[in-house]
């Protein structure tokens, strides 16, 4: 079941929060590398990642032997390994559906574009917004989605439309050959086991720090 | 090490894997409750949280006895129940630091309200956004966060301030009384561990699609 509903938990047998202090290894060893650093311990990445340097090990394990005893890791080998570890060596062509205000933030967001996500088309159904320029691209009619999709060969997408429209957005995406997919609308999503959701629900964090406090009552 | 940076997830002994399963169930339940529908099987809850039914029982464990065996659970009652186990029975002040685009998001999204979250107070550093109305709120300066803080006796805050400043306000949310975080700036944070927080990171969350993406080349 969780299959059908979360491709990329269920595809890799890394865990996914292997991938997300990855993440934040490689923050640091931007910042070290801007500022000179040459080599990093094992506990310096594991301040940053929030957990024990043995974990920062077993997770770097996962994909070779970096690092040598007693000397800890070449800030700009380890630097190299997770750009291409995490896809990070190379650009992405992104879609955004929905020119909302959460769509709006991501387009002037810097580090998207930064890491390599480049949004290359902006789709919605409001005939106001069509034909806006949004950042370097431009607000596009939703009906041309599926064309401008396959001509553009975008494999990523980031869904912003209202929970109700959201399914059907994403089958039409993985129709088109998208293969990863970014949700912010508030509801579970369905796609093939082959294509990769991530949901960002902000309202779901909110109620989880109001459980947190509500416990504690 | 994790205690100190993630108060949400060390002090509930619950997981917080379960917290999220039960604002999904919420949804559905609220769906239901407003489509007339009187009872509902954990087939149904486990369907919309993505999970197994057995998983629905013992999510539900940890709260209590719910539902009677072969006739389901009643829905306005696990509505309420659910409704009072994620604090969602009250209204929470909550106070938003940063006032540019993902906070603008945000004030515009009605979910937030509808939820209970009722954002008392914008802050921003700009003098030129200072004195605009925010949905219901006016943005205030920085300067003055401690003081309305404490007098509205605000409990929630949400960081949407760039990575450098994000430690600074957080350690000024929490000397000031806030008990939870929602922070959407790209950087780990260190909170008390009676502070909950949660991390909402659109980047990390961009290159675990993309790591998923680049493993299957």
């Amino acid at each position: 079941m969780k299959k059908n509903r979360d491709g990329a938990e269920a595809k890799a047998k890394i865990p996914e929060s292997t991938i997300r202090r990855l993440s934040l290894y490689l923050r640091f060893l931007q910042e070290a590398h801007a500022a000179g650093q040459a080599t990093i311990s094992s506990e310096e990445l594991a301040e940053r990642g929030g957990t024990t340097s043995a974990q920062v090990r077993k997770d770097l394990s996962f994909f070779g032997s970096f690092g040598k005893r007693g000397l800890g890791y070449s800030v700009p080998e380890l630097l190299r390994a997770l750009e291409g570890i995490l896809g990070l060596d190379r650009s992405w062509k992104v879609a955004l559906v929905g020119a909302g205000k959460i769509g709006s933030a991501l387009i002037s967001y810097r580090n998207f574009q930064q890491r390599g996500f480049v949004i290359r088309a902006v789709f919605d159904t409001d005939p106001e917004k069509v034909g806006r320029r949004w950042g370097s691209a431009t607000i596009l009619p939703d009906a041309q989605m599926e064309e401008v999709l396959r001509k553009e060969e975008i494999e990523m997408a980031i869904v912003a439309v209202p929970a109700q429209a959201a399914q059907r957005v994403v089958d039409r995406l993985v129709a088109a050959g998208v293969r990863a997919i970014l949700n912010f609308a508030p509801v579970r999503l369905r796609v093939p086991d082959e294509v990769s959701l991530r949901n960002v629900d902000m309202v779901l964090e909110m109620e989880g720090l109001s459980f947190a406090l509500a416990e504690r009552r």
